[in-house]
């Protein structure tokens, strides 16, 4: 049994979603099964790094908000909000899927395409415990539920926990897949890691 | 006939050498020609958008330096240079190149070629004016005149009237090719780039 990919997003990177809608097929392609953990942008970028948000970065955040709309148009991704929109609290969702991921494993992936889903497809509001009530939930997953854990020290916990761990591993943007000690940061990179997964290395 | 490809490039950069040995290519394959522009990262990442240097962000440094081996074994191009080795100062090399540019235009490809090729192909220190006079020049080029030049302020001029015409246009890093007023950014993105120009567009 070949190992997994551990596949880190934060639910505000707009090419996190873009890769979201990738991974799972990129994986199977090559046997491999998809592990997905939540990271904060707003911790790794802003504190450890001591960068600025890259919206609010001269000349890039222009050239992303550019690059962001293209890579929709391209792989037909479609958008419900635009790259310069106001950008949500990602705390509520990304406890929620800490949540989910520790006591609900079998629906992680799920529970990301769901929030993922709601924020950038349909460009609904998700800056509150409560917002993630009305989200299209898998199986076995009720609203209220998942916004009590949302709003409680236990989400809180893991989602530490699991910011802690991706940087431990190194990661710092979204998205990252970190696959037999290799890690490949971007939606671009997407192809550099198939190839990858060809070739078992260079 | 089409426009031509403007692939900007700073000596100091591997992704930018790297794409160097791909642009030409590229450009055939759409019948596009490339117009050849160097840029400084010192002025458009530390100074216009506050950032620092790659290599001394946590994190991506470390990241950035396992990317650039592994995209030289997976492309086949050698270093004669690890990514953690002191970075030269650029200004020689870019301003030799902007002189050359300005008088010796048909030369522009060959003389960015020979720069890359010394310092990212071999190894070579090229820090100083002096340093150009071994470079394997293209043809009609002596290695005196141009270390001369690269001293004097002519070059010097040259080079800032290309630096803020980089920046005028966004261009913020190292490769970035801008053609019919799109821009794509990062060796990793001419695969892009690539079916933009088969598509027009999406």
């Amino acid at each position: 049994m070949t190992a997994p990919l551990h596949f880190y997003f934060d639910f505000i990177s707009p090419y996190g979603f873009f890769a979201s809608q990738r991974i799972e097929a990129l994986a199977a392609r090559h046997g491999r099964e998809v592990h997905w953990h939540a990271m904060l942008l707003g911790v790794s970028v802003l504190k450890v790094m001591g960068l600025k948000p890259l919206m609010d970065t001269p000349l890039k955040g222009d050239y992303t908000g550019r690059d962001v709309l293209r890579t929709a148009r391209e792989t037909g991704i479609s958008l419900g909000r635009q790259p310069r929109d106001p950008v949500m609290n990602p705390l509520p969702s990304a406890r929620a899927f800490a949540w989910v991921r520790k006591h609900h494993p079998e629906q992680a992936a799920a529970m990301a395409h769901a929030i993922y889903g709601a924020y950038w497809g349909e460009g609904r509001d998700l800056s509150t415990p409560e917002s993630l009530v009305g989200l299209n939930l898998p199986g076995g997953l009720a609203g209220e539920t998942l916004a009590q854990a949302a709003a409680g020290n236990e989400a809180a916990t893991l989602l530490r926990a699991d910011v802690d761990e991706a940087l431990s591993a190194g990661v710092f943007g979204s998205p990252t897949v970190l696959v037999d000690g290799e890690m490949f940061w971007g939606f671009d990179k997407l192809d550099q890691l198939d190839r990858w997964l060809v070739r078992g290395g260079w």
